[in-house]
């Protein structure tokens, strides 16, 4: 987080079996089973609808117009990798285009979460190339100031360690722990294992005020129905 | 509007054949025969593109980060019904995903407008169930504080008051009071009946100069042209 | 800039085929060529995924709420043209919809770039007719007041005057002023030229930190790795 | 809310002793006093530190860019009222400065509540007229399109109906019904009754959880001390 | 606009006497006689209430998180001049200290409006040296890349020539162009001079309806009074 | 960060002597020995000009809406301490008061930043306690959900752990984690021994390009005058 003009190269990463497994369950249920922490902020959006990746964090820190550290980061990933960049402070620029995603996918990456902005938008759709940003913008970066990568970083409001597990959806982007990923696995896939059945049950019309007994303690905090 | 914990089971609600009319027609041309009022702030984006419900709103009041009236919503839903969610304060956690939207459909609901987040955007998505809403975020909520069901209430700065007829599209959600809702059929469907012969001329290439007779108006203020 | 209540009906036009060849090119690359500048901010979105134009600019200036000026802008497209539409301050309003889009399109225009909003966006799109905007709005506005026509503008923060190219995608929207078409076009031809080997290099794991040279200043700024 | 090109010039006010009261007690306590709604969405700002204001509404509905309708409201404030402005669409235009506020004031006016800009904020801020705003502006605007005046509005995202009893002050400003003014009032002044005996027990080192007996519900919950 | 890594030693600047005149009268007025345009975005505040400030501008085009061309514009500075500062890319970093305030001051500027954030807002305050900026953040910046100075520039919406006059107080920046700056500054006094007779007016309580003849026109627009 | 329902009642913090240091050097001097690093995001404002405050940072995590830790945290702070803030999603509710900040005061804090809205800002003044904030706002909070105290936690931006040194003043609030305290004094002292020099030094006319060697460099980077 304080340390700038360092690489780590060697990170403990969490399983990648956990990423892939959280990354089926998809980030609503891992985001519940997490206590509901853990989330970043909604403004990150996926560039194109229906991207899904899952992996584990290699982590950059940027200044702001400057992507000089993506191409050090570019190293520094392993397949199942996902890619997890800051900055100093808030920018839109465009750091991320074609290019770099070429590299980064040949490298292995899963998909890049940035806390900026993003552009040849068209062509990585095309690449299916999962990107969260905060931003699509064409606007270029130099490179100029060093950063540093794979240290503990806060993207999008999220504290992001190397390692960590990455899930990103639709729905947005969530961090898992190292350390909570096989706990959040079994209590997100608890979670899930029960919703099957609670869909049927409320597509054949039964309400959630039955199936989750909430009517005695809506009654005890005073509701009342009015014809 | 000022009423907490309580669930009005009864609401006039508007002709549903008015909300199904005001519908085909679209926003744009419904809140121009409101005389340019009753629409929601843009803000207010539909889920996916080409997302249309029309229909008679029932209304619920929630609190930030607490979904817990949604399910007492659903109870209240009628076919042919769009909920209509405001919270008492700015608010972008997701309160509705996949579960809910089964059982608003199951209980006849059109759609959902929230002045808040949603869930699950691919699943809705894929089960076409329209949602119109501030934000997306996988950001759960809790079930701990009463709001109130059928009361009126402000959602994106438009007065929502229940049975009245909500129309949304790509172009936003416009609000029509029950007991404006003839006369706004009648001006929208008016409105649109010159648009046909307008947009052919138009593509003939008139130009709305002329179709509209607006040259001696602008001389009038004043335009000057210039060679 | 300063002129109320005029049109300028003779303007020095780009000549179009560097128009043409500049959208080819795509926004990235042309703001790169021209050293990083003339993009309009990123708030500026296409309404569709996938929207390209590029042509030269006819510009109007609005007021709040006001789009009489639209279609005096009408008459003084001529094929190959994109409507930059600027406002004399922030308004989301929709300026624009499919009847003024058949227009504009009977009339040759590429698009509309608008610092503000438009509505019909589901026709816009089937008319498959590119809008860039600030917003969706099925909000009207009334014709009561004069702004300009083809007189410089400031939208989305890029200066235009009337005659430069715009190009527009995914990406944004660029300006390039009509004295600098042809030593852009130039530069970001040669951009182009070195990416499809930079991107073979890269797709063969080539990292950029080797293929750019950034190891020695990367070294001299004081990067260390530890491992 | 849906009639254009109206002035109602006969309203049915709160009684203006209940304002007098109600504004001496503070938007954060009659809020609490109203079950914690009625509150202006928070971009509502004093335009100087410490402005206080309350009473009774006069409304008025502007469109965007224009604010033709504030000289119609003006006739119509009667000593002791608040004007209250809503426009149909976002606008941060300065709507009001210092020759409209000699007016309001010379009728009466206890302040003016706009969901726009203002201007002249120097001056208005000598006079010691109290306005709340969401922008401050030097841009003016036109007189061209009719809006109404006392008609039920929803500004800054709450309803106002002529009459109502306004409250503003450092901490925004909140809104209560003619029919509730006299309940809030009590409920207020109950709520304020016993905070000086808090806030010496707190000043005295007395924690909250104490003297709010939370110790045994915070437990209940699974509060856990680890040290 | 469009070159880099210029210094433009030689500009032609209005007369100064045009800006402490245009001064004296304040941007609302200033910007009426503009014809209502030429005013900055409001997001442009004083960094204290009560900042006043007028002058001819010397610009500087800056890039995002790099202030380097801070301390080449100030070489530029001449007694009576004013620095406008934009910035390529959206950013709100503290550009401006009082190291660099005290340096300016010393030159002889007016005053500061940067497109950005500034620092050391006590000591700037305590200096009663008058700043406009987008944000204020301790976030310091690097000296890495070159912009320009005395090239035209876009400063939060609006066009800035070097020369041109910058009036700037509590209700935002408004610029006028040189070669505009006499026939302003006729039209701002006319303006000006009424405001005593109608401010004396209003005070006695004659409404504007009346001062203005409005009423004939607000009938032919069809306002309809209601008892 | 991922604990929630804990109160962490021992933790180490930083030497109170390092707390005061810093404070009196202000949040620019030490962001810049940070590296430029530890700030939070510029929306996080003083409730009042001239605000400053320094401590070590007990911290507490809150749901939206939902005040209920404050409470709790309370017990938590010893004299010099700061409590930092952070909510799970963005909510501008008003979490604390004049009441909280009687019972803060008297347990010896220094200050609030809180990620989130405050209320009774005119009583907070009049006290003269210290608050960064997010927003203003009337709106009241539940006690319904637990948090946690003293867990790491972000805040705007910012990764706070207890015992960091918070500095808060008029630029902002920056984050010097306890194990960097002292080398971070060191380096900030330094920084503040020559600027009083270099003021002097600028007040007499000297240019920065010459007191800081740039004119060279800004010539290497190809920097030309034109006259």
């Amino acid at each position: 987080m304080y340390e700038l003009g360092v690489v780590y190269r060697t990170i403990p990463r969490a399983d990648n079996d956990f990423a892939v497994r959280l990354g089926a369950l998809g980030t609503a249920t891992v985001h519940e089973a997490m206590g509901r922490i853990g989330l970043m902020k909604p403004y990150m959006r996926p560039i194109y609808a229906g991207a899904q990746a899952a992996g584990t964090a290699v982590t950059v820190l940027l200044h702001p117009g400057d992507n000089w550290m993506l191409h050090v980061v570019a190293e520094q990933i392993r397949p199942g990798d996902i890619v997890v960049a800051a900055v100093t402070a808030d920018c839109t620029d465009g750091y991320f285009g074609d290019l770099l995603a070429t590299s980064f996918k040949a490298r292995g990456a899963q998909g890049l979460v940035i806390d900026a902005g993003v552009r040849d938008v068209r062509v990585l759709t095309e690449m299916n190339f999962p990107v969260w940003s905060k931003a699509i913008s064409a606007k270029g970066t130099v490179k100029a100031t060093l950063g540093s990568v794979n240290i503990p970083v806060v993207c999008a409001g999220a504290l992001v360690t190397p390692g960590d597990v990455i899930v990103g959806d639709d729905d947005g982007v969530v961090v898992v722990p190292a350390t909570l990923a096989q706990k959040t696995l079994e209590a997100a896939a608890a979670r899930e294992a029960n919703e099957g059945a609670k869909r049927a049950k409320l597509a054949a019309g039964v309400l959630g005020l039955d199936m989750y007994n909430m009517r005695e303690p809506l009654q005890k905090a005073g509701l009342k129905y009015i014809d």
